[in-house]
């Protein structure tokens, strides 16, 4: 077996979907897109680009949220790291859900059952306070148990309509919560919002199997030019609530864990989420857990991470463009 | 915002693919489809079906491990079931990677760097034991750190090809390890495999979040018309190193965890896998938990999550068709 045939290249001798001989060379023959390219109808330049850059020229920082894995504690990080960004009152925070398999933004913003409101200039936002809002699959669906059986194409037909049809208003952060992988979702925001994506959190636990998938993460970043933020760790060891020892590493790794790794791959570190129980009670609840246990060490660990990834955007502003980390 | 705009029914007026007006009719106006609809080569019976059941006619059980949401421990699980199947050296063991985008069957399973071989008569799995063998898009990959960067087509693509090439030979049960959500790697392997699969094994943690995808992959299996082997939750309470108190529950839930679920939505659950950190470093070293700790309590769970499984197997053989428990 050649191991090369599954690199992500364009097929062999492939004429371009421009090309007069488009779906009709040798080269062809098999490939998913023959259909449309022989259809002869060249492709048009996309015409909701400039909807969308319109739409997101009111938002100062786009942050995507990523991991390798499921289960890291993506959608929590990127929740809370929502509610400890948005408790300086002057600054406006959106979260929007692009797992739209997989949507868990309504429960952990406290959201479940509301609804999305149409008005003549777009979709707008559900809000969990004045200047925190959200918008997730989660909320067009008729029941919160109906699972989306949605193959690729769909899922990038709704994350395109998120982009052109969310009228969020002047934010100064609007955080993308994103699947675990690298599929549709991944390539679509990135296609979609190119340039104008500020940066990628990478989110981690300190597991072997996570790193690995990790490393997988941050090569995508390089791949496609997504500056890379950092890589966070979260599940960082647990301390038991008995005997008050930091415990039994939950997760152990042979290999360092997140922070070896990403010093190996020349990538920032932003920082370790200890784990701890009511971490993940308040965001099954929707609540803030740096409001409701300020003085806890996780909750100095969530506003070191807040005040890095401000850093980070307000540093991209000051050099008055955008570096990429890697 | 009408809701129903975003269930998965065909496009209004759609003339089927197979109608004179296929990709010319008003309704193909917009739909992702017109391209190759418009093109008028009819669609022909899928050749790879044939190809498919012959080679899937040797094996006896084929089980699907599904879960919600990601990292609740379902390629653990999978791994640790085929490791805890293949101890009776009588028994042939498949296990089978479908999560395109994040393999870790590889890793799991102590196979990294090992590669697939080709014959004549096929791909030839890479063998852990005598009777437990594998086949992943990880074999394929040139560095296990490359991320797969695949939308759906392709993915499915892999996915035919897997079942339609694999030379598995003569096996007891076959475990395919899915992504997570409900997406097109799901949808692909129901519809290639159809009533041959056995049914499916899914994997919850206590937490509520994972519960309501949970309740979201039951209702996929129910949709499908897949039968539901059942629920095991995974991560159920965690005992302490220091103090050995079962401590803190480290995922708690209001809700009365998997088993409650799945009482309510009727169907059958078939145990607990407590934490134990051990279970996570054998997972990593490619190593059976249950050859190393017989006598731990989690052991015993996973001998029993094994015993129910195969007694599931074995009685829908006795009946002689398959039983469908939802």
């Amino acid at each position: 077996m050649k191991k090369k045939l599954l690199t992500s290249e364009p097929p062999k001798n492939c004429p371009g979907t421009n090309s007069e001989d488009a779906g009709k060379s040798e080269a062809c023959q098999g490939c998913p897109n023959q259909g449309i390219c022989s259809t002869g109808i060249p492709v048009a330049p996309d015409s909701d680009m400039e909807a969308i850059r319109e739409r997101m020229s009111t938002i100062k920082n786009k942050i995507i949220i990523l991991s390798g894995k499921g289960g890291v504690g993506k959608s929590t990080v990127s929740t809370q790291l929502a509610f400890t960004l948005s408790r300086d009152k002057n600054i406006e925070v959106g979260l929007l859900d692009i797992d739209i398999c997989g949507p868990s933004i309504p429960l952990t913003l406290g959201l479940q059952g509301e609804q999305v409101h149409c008005s003549g200039s777009g979709w707008q936002p559900v809000f969990v306070s004045e200047n925190l809002c959200a918008m997730s699959i989660g909320f067009l669906l008729p029941r919160a148990d109906e699972p989306v059986i949605w193959r690729g194409p769909k899922k990038n037909g709704l994350i395109r309509q998120f982009l052109r049809e969310v009228e969020w208003g002047s934010l100064e952060y609007l955080l993308i919560d994103a699947p675990p992988g690298t599929s549709d979702e991944h390539l679509s925001i990135v296609q979609l919002l190119k340039e104008d994506l500020t940066g990628a959190v990478v989110v981690a636990t300190p597991q072997s199997i996570s790193l690995l998938d990790v490393r997988k993460e941050i090569n995508f970043c390089k791949k496609v030019g997504l500056p890379l933020i950092g890589v966070v760790e979260n599940m960082s060891g647990f301390v038991c609530q008995h005997c008050k020892q930091k415990s039994s590493e939950l997760f152990t790794s042979s290999e360092g864990g997140a922070e070896r790794m990403a010093s190996a791959m020349g990538c920032p570190f932003l920082g370790r989420i200890s784990v701890d129980p009511r971490v993940g009670r308040c965001t099954d609840s929707g609540l803030s857990y740096v409001d409701a246990y300020e003085d806890q060490p996780v909750a100095v660990q969530f506003l070191s991470l807040a005040k890095k990834v401000s850093d980070y955007c307000l540093g991209k502003k000051t050099c008055g463009q955008q570096e990429n980390l890697i």
